[in-house]
């Protein structure tokens, strides 16, 4: 089985200044991050523009950047769609262009009616037709629904369902999860605030935006707590969080872009409706990554 | 400029028992809704499951509903996208198969983002590009992000913005916008269930699953309202709420289907991963249409 | 039985420059206030600080607004609190001073229990043991739980339940209630915000923060819409929703208290934790006041 | 400093069958759990039903089971009320009856006028006025308002704010907090549910419903952790979960009382409007406690 063990920095997807899309720039920044000890690449997940894309333009993506990203590192894609008929299609098109394992988000535009057996029924349908192992995508934040731990337990039980990144951050559901799956399904953390408590419940490690900008602080943290250095990991996860919040939560996909760009990597615009950063939010961002000593 | 006065079913979108695409049973439909005093129809609105179909599916439906739907009524067109580009595309496409006016859904992936200037931005983008008057679509419980007043009342003042579908519900935000917006802005109810209450504010009318199958209890509330018929227009509203509920916020598109199906028009399948109801909704929704004496 | 139709402004509960509760302002204000045609007052609901008092000042409070409140005109009192136990004593007290119905909030604070089952018995037992009627009070924007239509039209099965006030302003759930109580249950709007819908679903009248402040334009939504002047009831209510969103959702009794100072009440300070409004909302709530032209 | 290192059970309050209170069946339970290593007990928290007591009744808990505790064990008091006044009468009859520190549940009835401001006024007054130590208590479940980590980091500056009782269980916020507040403010988390994540970002225990019936899992997740013996701690941590989540979340006070009782302690009714158990969640009660091999 496919090990998801260790850090994947979610790629966001480039755009030039007339908002087209440029996967050179994405395989520039592949290139550079390749560098440090990650475990992978997820391209087009929530920090990729996954829903700013066309449907021609995230093929593209599946293949330029498998292209740039080694053989000896995984890439991960994200190919949820509302539908489970266009879920199974990008599925199939991400394997052919060489993923790995398959992202997906659940539909979540019928909230009221994405129940237990709703999404059983998608989950199951996609991981049987899918090509390559499928890893459940849990996102409230952005889908507006929280899949429980029942649901993603169950989910779980089919054995092309290898994984669970979960971006909620609800430790107490992580650990329900955990109690419940098989002992190699994999839970990867969403997000870089609550790493050290996810691998403290036994996460593998975490597919992290952060990790974009700021891979060998991520390292430091999952590196280690595996080593049992206890407070030192500790200490790079407070480190890691308000810097974390600023590129997620608060300023979201444009703040992680101007921190690539302001460290050396390709950010450029995120696409409409998302907007630049304004000058405040600018300024307030480069200081923390110089207050955090942040570089590349 | 273009009137939005009176009511609008927004069609479902049929599909067969393979979940293929069926325009033929939209076009029997129309054509049997035709016999009732609309005042047009809206194709790909949340009860036309937009998100769960291709691109290509959408430029079917709008072009083969066109062909339906009489000259004297308007077709309005849902052409909502997460991103400014495509929906730009989707009301182009739109207008040139026929579409009167364009229901345009706010993008709402990154919630957090979404804020007043972004929103108004997006919108005036559409606007400026759009070559039919579009209608903002404010849908929270799909959604998941519930633009409010200011936004609604500021993206109104571009000229080619011409009402709102608001199917939140707040009365309180819609009294707000309707004392703010220019005195040709039009308001319609997004469901059956606040008809008679949003009218009583100044709304023009509303897109209401509910006219699907119950056209006619539709219409005597509205038409009662505005003859002054003040007592008999509320008892008609009070019937239409338990079933108007039993097809939308309680089990959805798929009860509108079963409904359908049940009182002779096309319903069909919802596409996965909605599911059909099961046997226990079923009877519950006959029971419904029959005690409050629903025929077509 | 007794009738609750009409307005009644929920007197807010004045405390002198030491926070010290002031009955005799109270008392003036109430005579103020009985120039216009009101149906009668709440006392100790939100706008009354309920939670913000000691039990003593309660039972104080019930009985110097009785002395001052005439025998035509109805005391509602507030009686609500968490427990069953002291719920009923308060509905005793209340009685006891004078109230003609008791206005109970529901219990709120272990929301994940206050399930139907639990609510329905709750406030059986307080109408078994109240000596006057009960009122059911709805209000999820300050108690974080929003009781649903069934468990409310379930609880006014009680022959000693009359009525019910909503603040939550949802018009579908009003409908559907007023769709399945027995014909002389009587719903009241919680805020002058939707007065009008809810008149135009056949709610009796409303407990109106603004008709504190604005008693004129709250009569005149009513009046007109009883004697069918439907417009100009409609135009009274748009006047009406900036000024009351000022003083409810937006910044609350503090600002309602303000406004009573300016318009020749008596205001005074809120009790801590509420703090009084600042200079900037003063400044905006005087000019709304000016704007849309409210004296008293 | 006083110091809050390690485990506190949140004693629920004992009624007898007439729903009256019995402070020898509390006395019995506190000399039964003083078998284990508890730092003390934290009495009138959320679990002892703090909503539910007259204020006299408050006073008499107070006494009674400082009275029980031993001299070497805490007692922590719950004395937040809605009104700044009141709280701080409840601090000082608490600290009188000799509590050692006192938990503060923040107000919360005026959800939208309780911002950084007003909360901060607040918990400084009580911290002013108060003879013995402030605990911030963050119970956004039962209070309804999550209080964010700019405001109790804030709050936290005062120096008779000594620490953090956090039950909402956002690890990103904990880690916040933890990473601003002054070096001895002590954070202790509010459920089993997330006790080891909190231990790995730095908490010092936690004050646990949990505890009260299975004392002995919940020191052997804070002693291991203290020891180093990370994956002991991290298996009991996931035995935890599913019982705690019973006895809070799910099924709450009711079901912790019955829990109580099955394992010979005095659990009891809980107070009106809170029902006993029903006979299947007490059954999936008692099959829990079984598999998980819980016993005192």
């Amino acid at each position: 089985m496919i090990s998801l063990q260790g850090i994947f920095p979610p790629l966001p997807t480039a755009f030039d200044f007339h908002q087209a899309l440029s996967t050179d720039k994405m395989q520039e920044n592949i290139r550079d991050l390749c560098r440090y000890d990650l475990a992978g690449f997820l391209v087009l997940g929530s920090n990729g523009e996954l829903v700013n894309l066309t449907y021609q333009e995230k093929c593209r993506v599946y293949e330029k950047c498998r292209e740039a990203i080694p053989g000896d590192k995984l890439m991960l894609a994200g190919t949820g769609h509302q539908s489970t008929y266009e879920t199974i299609q990008a599925c199939r098109d991400a394997a052919q262009a060489g993923a790995d394992a398959l992202l997906v988000l659940n539909p979540s535009y019928y909230k009221g009616l994405m129940n237990h057996k709703a999404l059983t029924k998608h989950y199951w349908a996609v991981a049987d037709a899918s090509p390559a192992p499928v890893i459940i995508y849990n996102m409230p934040a952005n889908s507006g629904l929280d899949m429980d731990a029942d649901t993603i337990a169950d989910i779980a039980t089919h054995e092309n369902v290898v994984g669970l990144k979960d971006s909620g951050g609800n430790m107490v559901k992580m650990g329900t999860i955990i109690d419940r799956v098989r002992s190699d399904f994999q839970v990867l953390a969403g997000s870089a605030g609550f790493l050290l408590p996810a691998l403290s419940l036994g996460a593998g490690g975490g597919i992290l935006a952060l990790a974009n900008i700021a891979p060998g602080l991520c390292l430091n943290i999952y590196r280690h707590f595996m080593d049992g250095n206890f407070e030192v990991a500790r200490k790079a996860q407070l480190t890691a969080i308000p810097l974390n919040t600023a590129v997620t939560r608060q300023w979201g996909v444009p703040a992680l872009k101007e921190a690539m760009d302001h460290l050396g990597l390709y950010g450029g615009p995120p696409r409409s409706p998302l907007l630049p950063v304004n000058s405040e939010v600018r300024s307030a961002l480069h200081r923390l990554i110089s207050e955090r000593d942040i570089h590349l």
